[in-house]
Formats: structure tokens, C-alpha cells, sequence
């Protein structure tokens, strides 16, 4: 299912993830966030290379039962860029120009970065 | 990608769902919110049956370009269900029976409703 990581305090959405049964065990049993990850085909502990992990303060299940939305406490900056969220670009709506929609389309007018990275990913990651 | 919509006031998250090429150029050019419909298997004008559309305020994206985050002015209530966000149950994490994680198990004891109906499903879908 899909997994929603949000501030627990500012509500900003830091991440979206995938959940399966044994992320969401781990993640009931140790109180952080665990993720499946579907590019390794493996449990994902969300900070296990860089640290910054995930302290989970809330969970909410949807109506449907297939998605759930986290509150977390984030040790750090949640994208793996650097930035405390993920979501650190907004597109520009206004400007965009309505056929050129395929977001690898989307050119450097048509998205503004929003935010400023809390730390550098080579630094964190390497050449990963 | 994965869609979560966000109310552009509180940063509640209403409801996540999935848009193709297709209902982001749809989002783009009405400035309403409109997904793929996965069990359709079509464009789903979110709010067509109920009225409760999603007038769209920003759009971002996040470091994959997989998933975007819409801020939306929620018409209504978002969940079919007659909340106004979908995620209208809360875990409670605290007395959880670590090992019953299956979220299908989990019984009334484990979830609590945190919030109120906006309208009756009903009268809204019929018998749909």
C-alpha cells in the first residue's frame, strides 16, 4: 500500500512510499518508519544509510484500507537530495504550457526549487 | 505516479490516488483535480458523481518526478465515505497487538474514527 510521511508537526509532506505487511510490522514494533522498497524488492529501513530516520508519532489508515498516512518526527532532511522534503520543487502552473505535460518534459522555467538541501547527498551517500 | 492531495489551508492530507499523463495535462488545463481511475481504468474527474471537486492551487513534485503533491481547495468532503479527508481513522499504535499488523484484522478497538461525516453516502451514491 501507499505510504504518506508528513511532518507530525508542520504537516508538510516529506515523502511517499510503498508499505507492505512486514514494512508496517517493523515499523508498529520498533516505532520507526519502514518502507518496502520496490526498486531493491526489500525492507527499507528509511534512513539506514544516512541516518536520518523516521520516528513515528501517528499512523492513519484511509477508507479504503490500502494507503496510510504517517506523522513522523524526521532526524534530518527526509529526501535522499538533500532537502528536508522530497517535494522541494513546485511547478509553476500558470507557465507551464498545457500539451508539454510528461513531467520529463518539464524545463528549469517550468519548476522552482522551493527549499535549500540540509545536506549534501555525495557527502551522505557517495557515489551510491 | 502517486497523487496526494493536501488541503492548501491545513496541509490535512484529503486523499491519495494515481495520475497518468493523461489527468495531470487534464489538472493542468481545467485547474481541477483529476486522477486515473485504477479500478476503472479511466479518467476519473474526481467529484463527478459527488460535485466535491478539488479546485487546484499548487502542484509539486518530488525528487523522482513519480509523484506529485497537490494543494487543493476541497469542495465538500473528499472521501466517498462522507469524510472530508479519507484518512479519517487513526492506529492506535500504542495498543496495537504488534503481530496482528495485517491492517484487514484489525479490529474497532485498534482504530478510532477522529472525525465526522460531512454528508451520507447514500444520498450522495445511492446504492452505487
Amino acid at each position: 500500500m501507499i505510504a504518506v510521511a508528513q511532518d507530525y508537526k508542520t504537516s508538510q509532506v516529506l515523502m511517499v512510499a510503498y508499505m507492505n505487511k512486514e514494512a508496517l510490522t517493523k515499523t508498529l514494533s520498533t516505532g520507526i518508519a519502514h518502507y518496502w522498497s520496490t526498486s531493491r524488492n526489500k525492507l527499507w529501513l528509511k534512513g539506514e544509510s544516512s541516518g536520518n530516520t523516521q520516528k513515528v508519532k501517528k499512523i492513519f489508515t484511509d477508507c479504503d484500507m490500502d494507503a496510510v498516512v504517517l506523522k513522523v518526527d524526521q532526524t534530518g532532511a527526509a529526501c535522499h537530495e538533500g532537502y528536508y522534503s522530497c517535494f522541494f520543487r513546485e511547478l509553476d502552473i500558470d507557465k507551464i504550457n498545457k500539451p508539454k505535460t510528461d513531467l520529463e518534459d518539464l524545463n528549469d522555467d517550468d519548476i522552482k526549487i522551493i527549499a535549500s538541501r540540509l545536506f549534501n547527498p555525495d557527502d551522505v551517500y557517495g557515489n551510491e
